[in-house]
């Protein structure tokens, strides 16, 4: 049987995010099944910067929605980010080292087969709309969460 | 058997606080064993306002209770915070979302049987004592949270 | 058969280092087999000042070592670090709390004979060299890592 990863990604940061992504990936190509659990700010990660919108949204929804990264491109650094000129620094010493951008990781990690989930209660407190998110991902709850993690052989909190 | 659920909450933020608790609360409903080892920043969780104290505690450790949040209802966003704007947001918007504010979850969990430690060594770097934290918090050794931690089915560092 | 601990230590902070050590080497104490995976900001904990080198680094490289933290001693704290102040007032409050200071816990660690790896795709983005880690330091993938991960009794990302 297949070892089981459960990632819990709260954090909505371009290291952490591409430390979550690297792990999915690579656990994957060791035939491992893979789950990343999306909260809170771990949602921004999986925003679709081409499908945002503001309907039906109340007014904090629509300054939350505008004041927080869209998608993976947009996320910053955990430290360092200095206005984004720590995060261009690293994303240029990634390709130095011929290390692919967040994007790809993420698009690779989606076409591997990892499975992508969005916390119910976050995207309801966020106001964020499932056609907000890149596709494929899936909304569940913590309760889905847990019975998920609980089997696996490791769980992170990203 | 039931399940067991290992939460090691360091971080002091607010959002990072409501993760563990939701989880927590969700893990009991679910009949598992739960148990939230608070340590370093984590205490901080776990103090209680009504009950705070100077008493023995030298002019750093007062200085640091001083700094610190005072409780659940005090800590802050661990990002976005903007001088308390963010949070002040963010409840609302869990509000809106029918949300209940971190403190009944904290009170829903200590009443559902979530077992809460506090670290002894953090207890004692911090100068906190025993009697300012909400009532059945146990103090216990980094040696019984591995004990516990290992033998569970899932853990987190929060 | 020994209990198996894997940590990733991800965060390049005195407080959270802090954490990882005295875990590993309680575990350790426990006769557990305990391993820290240092990866991103992990790897600062793990550079020895007394090696640290340009050679051979690009611009980029040489303003990123120069940057961070050099070695356990030089990490911020992750609050309330207040331009080193906040750090100093907790190293004192440690002292007074006859706890040893993270130095001496990193090399605890190693004489206890934790295993230190680091992740080989961080410091080819980082630029840093092997020679410029404590000794001791293995440099393995993310793949060896989820290999390690998946096999022990608990898990945690820091």
């Amino acid at each position: 049987m297949n070892k089981k990863v459960s990632l819990l990604l709260f954090s909505g940061e371009f290291d952490k995010a591409l430390a979550a992504l690297i792990l999915a990936n690579e656990a994957k190509a060791m035939d491992m099944d893979v789950s990343i659990f999306c909260a809170f700010w771990g949602l921004l990660l999986v925003r679709d910067p081409e499908k945002l919108t503001d309907r039906d949204k109340t007014i904090y929804e629509k300054m939350f929605g505008a004041m927080t990264a869209k998608g993976a491109d947009d996320l910053p650094l955990s430290k360092m980010n200095f206005a984004g000129i720590g995060k261009m620094m690293l994303t240029e010493m990634m390709e130095d080292a011929d290390a692919p951008p967040l994007d790809a990781f993420l698009k690779g990690a989606v076409n591997k087969g990892v499975t992508f989930y969005a916390c119910k209660l976050s995207t309801e407190v966020m106001g964020f709309g499932t056609e907000e998110f890149i596709d494929g991902v899936k909304i569940v709850t913590a309760k889905d969460y847990l019975q998920i993690a609980t089997e696996s052989d490791m769980q992170l909190f990203i």
